[in-house]
């Protein structure tokens, strides 16, 4: 450990602490004369330094112990860094072509080094907001979900190795806390951080604080939150928390990770990207009706899905002496498998749906809004956009147990636009 | 610390350890000179010693490395009796009244020093099969159970110190997978330990084995039981778990203790009402056909429920501050709160009734039977009575989420007589 005590990164004490660590002074080949650092963090929540050498580079995030939100600062535990590297060590090891290798971490600094995504590697937001379509996004994250969700839950696990795990990451409750209040919790009453597209949407954001039948089923989502461990989820598997190039995709800032509900992290994905979808209208142009991209999201969404079930099942099936959930023994029949894997698969599209929605009205009146409709300048065009999204997602949350497959999901997002 | 490496105790060494022990010492006044000391526990898991002095008396009970089964001896944590202890103090604290206060306890020594209950209090399985009416018992463990569990929950606890507790429990893992063996694999599989009433039930058994549509429910239910952290349950709340007299209701050896699904607990009381019920028949004799204690236990398993369920929201109602799973902001009218409420209920009820049914089929066809049917010598009458509890259980766990309120399941078991 370089330093004995917590101290906030700047330049100097980064070069400092880069030297005096041989895991990273080594990835620079031991030379730190011709050194580029840039932090890049947005000061909400970490700093984020790239550092670029002749021989190597690296990023460095370290956490700081706030989150800012609209100018307010909240405290927040900095070691969140630790389950943030032990997230990313473990999904690393199960999905190492889309998770950045972890070569340092320090938990009196809560400092993780990790391997730097070069350019042309953008946010997956970004990228959406500006129309690029990403040819191999839903093969690489329904791999990514697919493996994560699979090996950390009873499928793979005995309940010995699971319990450990699960109580190691009770130790994350600061995140989670944030999570239950600003996804389940703030969205559905007064609150001082909820803000909207004001004046059109003040009386969309009275509707959801009305809606008896929105706020009965948001309770059954916060409750599967906030007790069923079944998988350790990236718990904020948002298209920020995902980097891109034409061939890459790598997903980062794990912090909220915790043992959670699998359809956490797959509604967070693709209720990210159906926000992405309705943000469209709002970037259309002349020269681009983003009628085609709009079609290539919905796709996206419906392959993600699919490509997600067969690669889960695929691995449920040949790891199938592994796991306490089903023992062989007992499901001894192909007739019986495939009725244990149609309901758990559907009920992990139920489940999936719900959070999804959650996460997409969360993003229109809750306190974090998203790029996709905030870069939309004209205020009276992103509500329309908004309250199309805004309508699909409380009919997805509360009508969600109704939907057979994803196909049924496409067709309601198109008859929502 | 009495001691400073763990030594199973006998006679000599109880009384050593006692005069070592202030907490204990005091009980009887200091005084040793004619002390009583009787060992009553059945040898399978743990040693149990009633210590009676002219002053006082305590019950010892020490925790074994293993336990026995059908003569077979399985290694099992002695570490069990540091969760027995925990949760006899934070449900002993929550409902005093049905709880037996703890004096001490020695984890190194997996030694626990706690009020004796002493005579007339009986185990209530043996009550039942005596035929014997406990006016209260229903009042009473309607008590217990919602104090417990309500106060142990999301409802009432907030979500730090609910994973700090759940994480603590996660601990007890080896004594989860006991009951993920023992209720929920081995009665579905061939086991070597698995035993019936043979050959009156190898049919039963193997229908039991073969049963497609039941095990897509058990699997079910073992996920909740596995994942699931929503109380500090009991874990093994069965007729031999309670002590009873006619006015004294209490509740013992809770070394299962874990967070999970409220069901289980309400469930395993219920279902061994249910078993006690099915075995009357083969308790019947001229002087006395049983028909008005039937009765009675219908109406004590009808009470227990709608007394829980008056218990538990009227402590829901009392404490709509505290807990974060429905803040009043939210939950911000009587037609909402009313709706969450029925909501919760009803999925407690499907819950209850197949952790229930779950628990009944594994006491006919897995390994550890009840005295209930034990005790009927006729082994075809025996038959008789297992195979429509077995009957029962199978429609019960099947169909449970048909069942709208306790009254249905009652007539269920009057229809399965």
């Amino acid at each position: 450990m370089a330093f004995s005590e917590f101290r906030p990164l700047d330049e100097k004490v980064l070069i400092e602490y880069i030297k005096a660590t041989p895991s990273l002074a080594s990835k620079l080949g031991n030379k730190f004369d011709n050194l580029t650092i840039k932090e890049v963090g947005d000061g909400n929540l970490n700093f984020v330094f790239i550092v670029v050498g002749s021989s190597g580079s690296f990023v460095i995030k370290q956490a700081l112990p706030y989150i800012r939100l609209i100018g307010e600062s909240w405290p927040m535990t900095k070691e969140r860094a630790y389950f943030e590297a032990l997230a990313l060590k473990e999904h690393g090891s199960l999905s190492p072509d889309h998770v950045p290798e972890v070569y340092h971490f320090d938990r009196t600094m809560s400092l993780i080094g990790m391997h730097y995504l070069e350019p042309p590697h953008i946010i997956l937001r970004k990228g959406l907001i500006a129309g690029v379509e990403y040819p191999l996004l839903a093969d690489h994250m329904s791999d990514y979900i697919a493996k994560t969700l699979f090996f950390t839950s009873l499928l793979y696990h005995n309940t010995t190795d699971h319990k450990k795990a699960v109580a190691e990451f009770c130790g994350n409750v600061e995140l989670c806390r944030l999570t239950e209040q600003v996804v389940f919790s703030d969205p559905y009453k007064v609150s001082q951080y909820n803000r909207w597209t004001s004046p059109y949407l003040d009386s969309d954001a009275e509707a959801v604080r009305g809606d008896n039948a929105l706020k009965l089923e948001v309770a059954e989502l916060k409750s599967l939150f906030c007790e069923r461990a079944q998988a350790l989820v990236h718990g904020d598997l948002h298209t920020s928390s995902v980097m891109v190039t034409h061939d890459s995709t790598q997903v980062i800032d794990p912090e909220f990770a915790f043992y959670g509900p699998m359809g956490f992290d797959i509604g967070a994905f693709l209720g990210n990207l159906i926000l992405a979808f309705y943000a469209q209208d709002g970037h259309a142009n002349d020269q681009n009706d983003r009628k085609a991209y709009k079609a290539w999201i919905l796709r996206t969404i419906e392959n993600t899905w699919n490509l997600f079930d067969r690669k889960f099942l695929a691995l449920w099936d040949a790891n199938k002496d592994s796991g306490d959930a089903y023992l062989p023994a007992i499901y001894n029949n192909p007739e019986l498998v495939q009725l244990v894997q149609k309901k758990f698969i559907k009920d992990l599209l139920h489940d999936s749906l719900g959070f999804g929605a959650a996460k997409m009205i969360r993003r229109i009146v809750g306190v974090a809004h998203v790029e996709d409709f905030e870069s939309i300048a004209d205020a009276s065009k992103r509500a329309g956009c908004e309250r199309r999204a805004l309508e699909l997602a409380k009919l997805l949350l509360k009508e969600r147990k109704k939907f057979q497959d994803i196909n049924e999901v496409i067709s309601a997002i198109l008859q929502h636009q």
